[in-house]
């Protein structure tokens, strides 16, 4: 996605441990223009598939979710990352945080999940993959089909995507990053 | 707001404690349309004033909030709820949260809040108001003007509006719940 490319190349940063920033317009400052384009995107290489609902991860799954959802006018559940006290029955996993480096629990409501769904998960980063690892178990749990997964930004040195990939997930990721070495941003064709 | 109204009084429940349970559209599965409706309620009411910026905090608030950035053609910024390792200057403050029963530190990057800015907060639910009083905080620290905060729900019956209200805050409440005692859903005129 070209312009999704130039505006990483123009505001994102890429920084020492792996991390890309881009905090000012895709995870803590969000331009809502780049963030339609991307669910348009989204929206148009999912089409022709009988998708009925969207999961993401909060907190920065939320925005690409809900606009996508919009666009494909579909439901959205995002999973939390706490079990809240106004929830009773629902499916929990961990997942570990490289960015936080901690393990923590996420769940989704087993109301809003179920064997009849065919979904589409969404979320901003891709890296070792440990949120979609999330996410994959709540489907497996539910007994969901988890039809593709979409990134924003796929930090392809960190390989979870590649390896999601061989084990059969069909993955679109909008950016892929291959390279960060020398602190230049490097895409995979 | 009456689609709302309506949506609460048919999927929404008033639970002991003084929750209400809208998890079905709101705030963990996500109406698109419902929630595009509310971006354009908020933006009609903010009408005329000049705002150059939304801020939100995660998670709950990010949904709206996009919305709203999408349909006003502004940036959204959303307070984080942890401390990134990505981000170094930010402002930082505490919250306490009822439904969690727990404090929390919330930070917002000095890169996207500052005394040029003149902004609207929006969350999903104000109760007694301490997630606000976070942004209030946080527009403190910054010089940053809070021109209006932005609710879906407001539990009047928790009081946090009303004494915000009181200290001169602008306040725009699309549905305000006066009563839950006897496990009916009430709503202020």
């Amino acid at each position: 996605m070209e312009i999704l490319r130039q505006r990483i190349l123009q505001d994102g940063r890429a920084l020492p441990g792996g991390i890309i920033k881009v905090d000012s317009f895709l995870n803590h400052q969000l331009d809502p223009n780049l963030m339609m384009e991307v669910a348009k995107e989204f929206a148009r290489r999912l089409e022709g598939r009988n998708i009925n609902k969207i999961i993401t991860i909060e907190a920065s799954g939320i925005a690409p979710a809900i606009l996508l959802g919009y666009v494909m006018q579909l439901p959205v559940v995002f999973i939390k990352k706490k079990t809240p006290k106004t929830m009773s029955d629902f499916y929990v996993t961990e997942v570990h945080s490289f960015t936080k480096d901690r393990w923590y629990t996420v769940c989704i409501a087993e109301d809003y999940l179920s064997a009849e769904d065919n979904v589409v998960f969404v979320d901003d980063f891709l890296a070792y993959g440990n949120a979609a690892r999330g996410a994959i178990d709540l489907c497996t749990m539910s007994g969901a089909n988890l039809e593709a997964m979409c990134f924003i930004i796929e930090k392809g040195f960190q390989g979870g995507g590649d390896q999601l990939r061989r084990e059969g997930y069909d993955l679109i990721s909008l950016a892929i990053i291959d390279a960060d070495a020398d602190g230049q941003i490097k895409f995979r064709d």
